[in-house]
């Protein structure tokens, strides 16, 4: 009986320790490169991992996943390569093994999606990003849209030299007030309803704004709650009752320019305009006149520029654009790029924690197509 | 027959003459006085009407309103006097027969509310004033707490001489990002949960954040909507907790320099402080001290101050302050009293349509306290 026992007991043994062994094979190891500095990208646009980086993302991975990074490749394998510039000399060389590129942050570099199609990746290459910042870029919106609409800088402006007149009483010698957008029963428009658009909406809706909203992916029109969804041809006939236009989409062929002369100019009088986009999307000689003329366009929140830092020596002497000079304009409110809030422990936390997430989903499933925030490579987004 | 035609019509129309007499008779007259300018009022808080903004609500008016406006009262009976700051001399002119004074914009102007109870008046008189311009008060609330938050005026600053150093990005020479406060999982304060503090509550909980508010009327905790409502001796217990605090309180007594040294120095490093209420709500040498620290506080966006022109001949040349340079402080957002949008086109006419409906209510149901927005002459507000 007892070695009845004994021999049985051994059987079970063996059966699991065999099946845990089957498991542990069963589930590949997820080999990830994160690919530091020495990237194809020249406009200092986006984020690139240092060591620190990389050390705070491997605390927070299972063991199934095997993390290498550098400048260079890794002789190994990679199945997925943590980058947003990768060159066509890197991508070859893991051309055989890659399942996935991830851009560590928010949108698709219009040269990857080029170097992708180029090479005949983008039916097999699994592309994902990172919307760990869009609350944050859907605040800089808002407050440089109010900002603007209440010319809060102009009045601090003036009652820093102890003149009072921004402020409006209707009494014998005192001027007119500084005019202001009033929000309340008036339309806000959300050109893109994506992460950040859909936190846009949400909020300008609590203003008591009608919202309405374009997206790509709206083939008719739709109702999301307290905002009308359209597909992006009704752009045309929402401009002309839009008060206050949010610019939130990323930058694609379908976007590049989408806002020029003709556009601006059917804005209604006294209406306010707010880029956290690409500076691709808005046509900047229109922008630009529609500012100086004061017509319809009465005051600007911009986030996104023409011209950039190429380098981390020029950030303290890059003009927005070689064309236009815009810091001459006392209706634009000028913000260079921090829509993401890069470089803020909150926001860096928030990014190390998301990247960790989607890699550790990837090694669970066993499936790199679990990380969510697919781009689709055709669209650009 | 004819005849018999022309006596009966004689008959019914002398009937419908005298019906509509008689009606004409049941219904008394409201009798309105619009005091202008020569108001007892030094500090140009408040709002007089014009002889135009008389004509403008005449022409709302239903038939049954008399009105008379000027310096000086008519010798007449008073049903209603519309005045911020009566005199003496002026309320005991009408005490025989006024029954309702009414206070044309948000508030109620403490020296007149003393005068009121000074006279026994309190038990007897009806109090209202208008709420029309709460939505601007609120949007003016918030743009400034995202521009405090969001240091949207440093970063322009900058990057208008080429300077793109506010912006962060985490790689080597580039410094560290202008910090900005994120909003989202945050928690806001809104103290005074009044027509002003409920719009503030829902604009910032569309933020994603928590939100606490204090009410003079809450006797215990409740919950409404996203908003946690507690009575105002919570305040302490609530300011540790708050990264953004709103004061949309009226000045009574009670909201007297309710924030001062102790209080500002119980709320969490990195905080923003807004103030669309009265700057005596704020006392001013802990305000100006908090922001020279920038220990806890990071920001103010200040809409009401501590010193104002007393004359429209003084609005080019009068400080906030007599004692603090806030003028110095790059942390505090200036804003010289523009929450109620007074003198806006659009607020006037608000202003106009509600102190002419207010008054058509009282005269259809032959009752000054069927206006709206009553103030409560003991707590006032």
């Amino acid at each position: 009986m007892r070695w009845l026992l004994l021999a049985s007991s051994t059987i079970v043994l063996s059966w699991l320790v065999g099946r845990s062994l089957a498991r542990r094979r069963r589930r590949r190891s997820l080999r990830v490169h994160f690919l530091q500095k020495g990237h194809g990208g020249k406009s200092m646009v986006g984020w690139t991992p240092t060591d620190e980086h990389v050390d705070a993302i491997c605390r927070k991975l299972s063991a199934d996943v095997v993390v290498t990074s550098g400048e260079d490749l890794p002789k190994d394998a990679v199945d997925v390569l943590v980058a947003a510039f990768p060159t066509r000399e890197q991508l070859l060389q893991v051309k055989n093994s890659i399942r996935a590129l991830f851009v560590p942050f928010a949108g698709f570099p219009p040269p990857t999606r080029q170097l992708i199609k180029d090479m005949g990746l983008d039916r097999t290459l699994f592309v994902c990003n990172l919307h760990h910042n869009a609350p944050m870029t859907a605040e800089l919106a808002v407050a440089l849209g109010l900002a603007a609409c209440k010319q809060v800088f102009e009045a601090d402006r003036l009652l820093r030299s102890n003149d009072w007149s921004a402020r409006g009483i209707p009494c014998d010698g005192v001027p007119e007030p500084l005019p202001m957008l009033l929000l309340q029963g008036k339309t806000a428009l959300v050109v893109g309803y994506g992460e950040v658009g859909q936190r846009v909406a949400r909020i300008m809706s609590a203003f008591g704004m009608q919202v309405l909203a374009t997206r790509a992916s709206a083939s008719r029109v739709e109702l999301d709650k307290h905002t009308t969804v359209h597909p992006p041809a009704d752009l045309i006939s929402l401009l002309p009752v839009a008060n206050i236009v949010f610019l939130c989409v990323p930058l694609t062929s379908g976007t590049s320019r989408m806002l020029g002369r003709r556009e601006l100019e059917m804005l209604p009088k006294g209406s306010v305009l707010v880029n956290v986009s690409r500076g691709e999307v808005l046509d900047e000689d229109a922008l630009y006149e529609a500012l100086c003329k004061r017509e319809n366009l009465f005051a600007a929140g911009i986030d996104t520029w023409y011209n950039y830092p190429a380098t981390s020596k020029d950030i303290h002497n890059t003009p927005v654009s070689t064309k236009n000079d815009f810091s001459k304009l006392s209706n634009v409110i000028m913000s260079p790029h921090r829509g993401g809030a890069v470089g803020l422990q909150e926001t860096e936390l928030a990014r190390l924690s998301a990247i960790a997430e989607a890699l550790n989903l990837a090694a669970e499933k066993n499936d790199v197509r679990a990380m969510p925030c697919q781009v689709d490579v055709e669209r650009g987004y």
